[in-house]
């Protein structure tokens, strides 16, 4: 048993130890050790590696931060793109760990995301949507922009939604006709309604896109969508290049250190050579060469990092959840309200009403941190088949799947979060609508993830198709469903389940059944007082449910949500030192001079 | 007939015609009139005012703006001051306007709300919730607060929530200590967790404040809650008074023009007659003089302005739920995704998808037009008996009905809107992300809706007290259910209601059957297809419907959702217009010059 403690021994000195204060009721009625289910969960090089992350940003002062703090948003788009270059020199995962740990990535976008999703965002973009895209969808010729990405020489955005289609990418509108005389590519936007619209980085900083365009031969010929990297912006100066007109979208809901740009192309010219040709080139007296004949399976290869995308975003939307959470269980435990005497309140956390309202999140957030790693590594394992046997038909019937499970997660996920961290908000009352609890931050940051890499409504239809596609197969060509990552499987017995009807009678028999088709009022009733009596049974534990997925105060920047649960003092304190809190405005003379004569300028009819 | 038509023809002039556009075709497919509806709705009168405040606005540069432009607070609060202070001399509505015409005041509230509500907020913090409290909870020896306000020589705010209490204001910490030998209160905060928090007004302007204490006279006994003019800041200077620690809490996640603060009192004297004495008094020499014998009563009273509050927020989250609504439904409208053939795309409008997401939101929005003025007269009604004649059983029972009614209309209200507006952004895709649209700012000004003059959740428990009170008695004293505003009649049948089974079979009995008791799926499957096909009889009219409520473009301030349609051209050119859109970013030398070192800040294992 020595091996085991000294490695625990190890591990206490990467994990903080929580500071002691009002959270220790609830820690002491806790029925596990936060510290061995972090373990469980992250295992031992995970967590030292995200503590690792955590303590850098926190001792950089370019990473430091005021709770609440009004930032134009110009200093915003600065301050994300120095942090993001600070990225480079800390270099926190080489090339080969996320190649040899691609879960460790994970972990990494998690601490970057916790810190502040824009820093994770613009790396990401420039990294994996600009480099990444350049490697898989291109080939050897485009070697030197991925390895320009790499230390920052260029830097890159993904061009593909236009003003006016982002759903039907089929219809972008941009084309890219071929010249041979110059053995050029000429890419024009038609009108202002096929400007490039909402590309990450392209508003202040990126150097170069890929953008996608219609591609036509000098026959007038088009060859559908594919991809280009065009230069947009002077490496040297940061001005535009000629005929690319690109400018910054404004101010957002939310992510506003990210800067999302626009771009219209006059007749820009670049070379043959840029067209990214995995999935077709042009020969330079100008036909049109390919190795897919469906043309629809040529997009499909383009889009296909959108899966990853996706994936990504379902464990994204999560860790919103997760800091939300954090923040309205903590607050919930220490905020006290009402009880048997004035004197005497409890914490609000004791009211069932408060219970119904988050304890649920907290369970879909235990479900979904193992959802999100499974379909993760279905995503891997997708990933590794490809780059090995590429076009077999189980590689294709892979990617359908992983497809179908990334349009649905990303609803999941996404609205899950969008929804908790409301919740939480309302749960925290008024000092959840304080700027500097952070959890308008959240579900700002959050909102988008409903909507970009695909509308969830628009995508939740993709999954509905496939899973028909399959009961098609079966009725039609009495096809055996099973499916590479067995997630449809279970429809081969769709009769069955659909003939099977809810039995239970007591409570007790519904909880332990699994959540059977059920009719009638009696069923609704059994789960209303199951999740009532699931939640009481999980209040206790709820601190410490927390504590597993807390980040550091510093990270989290959340005054009423830190560790050390003195939720007043702390919330004092952050308010206190903020900007001119204490100064008469500077505009004080406005009060004191010029009063208005009441109805001066009220019309005399 | 020449009378009406001189009618309509005269209204014709005051209210602007809609801009021919894309929109043109849904305006012809209507079933019914824009205009007549309106009049229907509003009244010529209404209508006439409502054109005249917003074409003010709009004429005043003091209330210009551009759509998504990035404000820090400071000049946001100074520009809410300044407008707040225009509106003295515009008086809009004088004081007999609104005696005379309490509705009309409604419609001015919504004005102001719809072009900004820290506008609308600001000037009811100080006109209503201080000086209609002074006036209310006064005597004639505070008739000079009042008229002080009436022309800013004072600027007032409401104090009543502490930095630890919120919900259970019987716990409020400040206490008011008579001392006789000066004849003055000693108002103090205990300590920093009975701070006033929240207090609207008072982070940079109020001058005074209504401040609720605890009352203590001489012999050490609490008389519970009352209200106190305490000055905050001194006129001439804006500079706080001594003893009075006063500041700004800083950003909030939205309604930030308006300036939320906080007070700690230091032993602050205030003369004896500053207590707002309706409710109890303290005699020169230190004696509690009270009309009413039963605390409770009397705190009741103290807080009764809060259900005027709670009616009234049902309408300002139906004003916000409108303007989301005629940005969401001009926006399907006119976007086109998809269609026969790529270059046929339809209106998004058209599918039932975005029928079902928004439809039902717009048939709320309806409902609840009817439904906020149906309970702004019942309180109106309420505030006349009580003027008249005040402490009859029937009037208590009025309050106490006005209070459930407040208590469960808020939440609906406010809920339905944080929903919908939700739904109306994601509904706007990419382009509903984007601050110049005005979703977000919607959807942060209405958030608060759920939380200040009480949290929905625990009101709801308010108005379940009040039914089930009713219950009780019918049971257990055979009183009959009959309330002053009948709004719970219905429960005199409830033994009837419950027996009631549902019968229709068909989808159009359902929708011919009235809100009956329904049970297993095929009920539901109903409910489904009912909506399903009311949406799709609905959208042809959607456009037509939002035209009556939608403000002139200057107030609804989102290029996506203006009158004319042209949806692209105003987003673009909104783009165009931004801050230094075209420009690089000032700090672009840190792209192009100290270009990082990858890994140089690596640690070297």
């Amino acid at each position: 048993m020595s091996l085991p403690q000294s490695k625990h021994k190890k591990m206490d000195h990467e994990v903080a130890f929580l500071p002691s204060g009002p959270l220790d009721i609830y820690r002491k009625k806790a029925s596990f050790s936060w510290k061995d289910m972090l373990r469980f969960i992250e295992g031992e090089k995970v967590m030292a590696f995200k503590q690792h992350v955590f303590k850098t940003l926190e001792n950089d002062p370019l990473f430091a931060r005021q709770p609440g703090e009004d930032v134009p948003i110009e200093k915003m788009r600065a301050l994300t793109f120095l942090r993001v270059k600070q990225l480079f020199r800390y270099d926190f995962m080489t090339k080969e760990e996320s190649l040899t740990h691609p879960w460790k990535t994970v972990a990494f976008n998690d601490c970057l995301g916790m810190y502040d999703w824009t820093v994770a965002s613009k790396f990401f973009l420039h990294k994996a949507m600009f480099g990444g895209t350049v490697a898989n969808l291109g080939s050897g010729r485009h070697s030197k922009y991925v390895e320009n990405t790499e230390d920052m020489t260029m830097f890159g955005c993904f061009a593909l939604t236009e003003l006016s289609h982002g759903s039907n990418t089929r219809a972008i509108r941009t084309t890219a006709t071929y010249d041979p005389s110059t053995q050029e590519f000429v890419i024009n936007s038609p009108d202002f309604e096929a400007a490039k619209f909402w590309v990450g980085n392209l508003g202040k900083t990126a150097t170069h896109a890929v953008v996608f365009a219609q591609l036509y031969t000098p026959d007038q010929v088009c060859h559908g969508l594919h991809s280009f990297v065009v230069p947009m912006r002077d490496p040297k100066t940061l001005l535009a290049l000629p005929g690319v007109l690109v400018g910054d979208m404004g101010k957002k809901l939310g992510q506003n250190g990210l800067d999302n740009g626009f771009a219209f192309f006059d007749n820009v010219r670049i070379p043959r050579e840029n067209l990214l040709n995995k999935t077709g080139d042009v020969t330079p007296d100008g036909r049109y060469v390919t190795p897919f004949e469906d043309p629809n399976k040529r997009l499909g290869v383009s889009l296909g990092a959108l899966s990853r995308g996706r994936v990504s975003i379902t464990r994204v939307a999560l860790i919103n959840l997760k800091l939300a959470l954090t923040v309205a269980i903590r607050f919930s435990a220490t905020r006290r309200q009402f009880g048997p005497k004035d004197l005497e309140e409890i914490p609000v956390l004791e009211y069932q009403l408060q219970q119904w309202r988050l304890i649920p999140y907290l369970a879909a957030a235990y479900a979904l941190e193992h959802f999100s790693k499974s379909i993760f590594m279905n995503f891997v394992e997708f990933q590794i088949e490809q780059a090995v046997r590429d076009k077999s038909d189980r590689q294709e019937e892979m990617g359908r799947e992983i497809h179908a499970i990334g349009c649905s997660s990303k609803p999941l996920g996404s609205w899950t979060a969008q929804r908790g961290i409301q919740e939480c908000r309302e749960a925290c009352g008024g000092h959840g609508y304080l700027a500097m609890n952070r959890l308008g931050e959240l579900r700002d940051d959050n909102d988008p993830n409903c909507t970009y890499e695909g509308d969830n409504n628009v995508l939740l239809q993709q999954t509905s198709n496939y899973l028909l596609s399959w009961l098609h197969a079966k009725r039609c060509d009495g096809v055996r469903i099973e499916s590479p990552f067995h997630t449809v499987d279970f429809l081969e017995d769709f009769h069955k389940i659909l003939e099977s009807k809810f039995t239970a009678t007591t409570m007790d028999e519904f909880m332990d059944s699994a959540g059977d088709y059920l009719r009638g009022g009696k069923p609704a009733e059994l789960v209303q007082m199951a999740i009532l009596t699931l939640c009481s049974q999980l209040k206790d534990d709820a601190v410490a449910l927390v504590d597993v997925f807390a980040p550091p105060d510093f990270i989290l920047n959340s005054p009423i949500g830190n560790a050390d649960g003195q939720l007043y003092k702390n919330l004092w304190s952050a308010v206190m030192q903020g900007s001119q809190v204490l100064e008469r405005p500077s505009w004080w003379k406005e009060f004191c001079s010029d009063k208005p004569v009441v109805g001066s300028l009220r019309p005399k009819l």
